[in-house]
């Protein structure tokens, strides 16, 4: 056993405190993780703070990992001392059922395992997460993080970008494409960047005026106000997909009416009860409102390939691993762009 | 110009009458068409009763004709006098923009023109729809009534079976798909008949025990009822495409959670706003809630010909023109299996 340290939240109202946990011993295909940098996830708050009345405490949060291989199992055959990895939002599936076999492990009929607030599938054990200096994970869920891309950058690209990937994949985003994004934030960003770079026409769509400059630094070429009547008539009928990050309860009607025929509107944000749809702007222009939920581990491997092939790199702020109380409070309130990433050396 | 009885609601709350209407002289690429039969549609009795406060008085409902051919003007190529005809829920279209050059009329950018209640594109007049002797249409709005098709089921085909057919071709119900139709009424029956014909292992839903054997005499293999907590558990997950032909406000949210990864739920009847969606029950499974409006003119003759290939017949009551204000009040309380057709020759 090696002690290590993480940072955990030990009731909803209480702030991250550092504690000593034990590393797990090696199992066969089990590869050990020195964590260097995590990144801060809207959904870490979530947990943290219990509002899912799912919270196990005590709770390391944190699912976007980057690090170096430390040690391995006998069993392990892709990863060696010294790799750079990454573990996303999965450490463990049924690896029986179907999605798992097509590689949707996300979506594995048992339940996948989470990276914290999990339940390890041998022993029960909760599992924790990514606010620490190491973790241990199945050599099956470990990622690669190509030479080519900057491990500051990689973090984010394990639950922000895969989500946001996922369904442009899976609608078939490319050349050609007119592509709206809803939100700006950790999520919004990356599908802006992320759209860019698969060929699409990228508009970012936001009820703030002052976001425009940062949208077209992005690489978005038009910028909708939502505020604007006349503008979002103009823009009816003129998009074939609409990535919806707003990570609260809100009227999607406004954005269906943009979608053009066959069109598809994915929410990716919010977790609850959204506003009631209208029927009629379904059917008008056989419109979909459609939800996406992370993504698979080849799927995400292909992200961090993707993105280091082309350049494609979420904007951070860094903090130190002290600073995360500070920095949650201030995700909370939209402070950041885009993404706070702890790095485990400052 | 030719005088002919069509039965008109003066205004909402008056029943049907008859009254001599003149009918139009022939444009050179129109039709003339004697009614043999009409169906009674659901939207009939909302236009009749001015629920969507855009009815125009008189009004002729009906917009699921079929009849012949009795005069041509000098530019049809396609038809002769006598031919076997149908006109469904549209008559004209801009025939300039994107969808009108890709057959989906329906989704005309201008606005297609409505078969009654709709506005001549050239002299502005309402039209006037198929509870009535005849009718003139524009050539590329007629479609052949195979000779193998029945004429007498032909006409619940022009709008309660293209509703139905459009969003099962879009979606790629075929062979090995997993369909569930909720609701048994006009379109629901149709629903079951073309999954079947289509190769889907098909389930009906439904509140109602004793729908159960109807269900199974139309084809479908299986039948949950949506009551059954248990029975709904069981099938969580299982559905490739679902449609949903309830015509009021519902809860979506029982029904979403059967449907498997990637598939789609499509509402076709109620249009309104339907009760508040989860965003956990869209992401989980990437599944889509999408809708759907009629069809195109192509694809209704596509389905005009896989009906008499398959002899996918609707099931009908045949009425007398006179008896229309009974049927309506009949329909209006699902008190009919499934489609009334007015037979104007009884």
């Amino acid at each position: 056993m090696t002690a290590f340290t993480a940072y955990c939240a030990c009731d909803a109202h209480a702030p991250l405190v550092p504690r000593l946990f034990e590393r797990r011993e090696l199992r066969a295909d089990d590869v050990a993780i020195a964590i260097h940098y995590c990144g801060v996830c809207h959904s870490d708050a979530h947990q943290i703070h219990n509002d899912w009345n799912n919270t196990v405490y005590p709770c390391v949060p944190g699912h976007e990992i980057v690090g170096r291989v430390t040690a391995v199992g006998p069993e392990v055959t892709r990863y060696k001392v010294g790799d750079r990895v990454a573990v996303g939002c999965l450490v463990d599936s049924c690896q029986q059922c179907a999605p798992c076999a097509d590689g949707q492990e996300q979506h594995c009929q048992q339940g996948p395992t989470a990276t914290y607030n999990g339940k390890d599938r041998i022993t029960g054990e909760t599992t924790y997460g990514g606010y620490a200096e190491r973790i241990v994970v199945r050599e099956k869920f470990v990622l690669r993080v190509p030479d080519a891309l900057d491990p500051r950058y990689a973090a984010p690209l394990l639950c922000a970008g895969i989500t946001v990937w996922t369904p442009m994949r899976q609608h078939g985003v490319g050349k050609g494409s007119k592509v709206a994004v809803i939100g700006l934030g950790g999520l919004g960003h990356l599908g802006v960047k992320l759209a860019v770079a698969l060929g699409a026409e990228v508009t970012v769509i936001t009820t703030s005026a002052s976001k425009a400059e940062d949208a077209r630094t992005l690489g978005a070429h038009h910028v909708l106000l939502s505020t604007d009547a006349k503008a979002m008539l103009a823009a009816m009928n003129g998009f074939d997909f609409i990535l919806d990050t707003i990570p609260t309860r809100h009227n999607v009607n406004p954005y269906l009416m943009l979608l053009g025929r066959q069109g598809a509107m994915v929410v990716v944000g919010a977790i609850e009860l959204l506003e009631p749809v209208h029927g009629a702007l379904l059917m008008r222009n056989n419109r979909s409102l459609a939800g996406s939920l992370i993504g698979g581990i080849a799927d995400t491997q292909e992200l961090l390939d993707f993105c280091a092939e082309h350049q494609v790199l979420p904007r951070c702020e860094m903090i130190a691993m002290p600073e995360i109380n500070t920095a949650i409070t201030r995700m909370l309130a939209n402070d950041v762009k885009y993404r706070f990433v702890i790095d485990m050396a400052k």
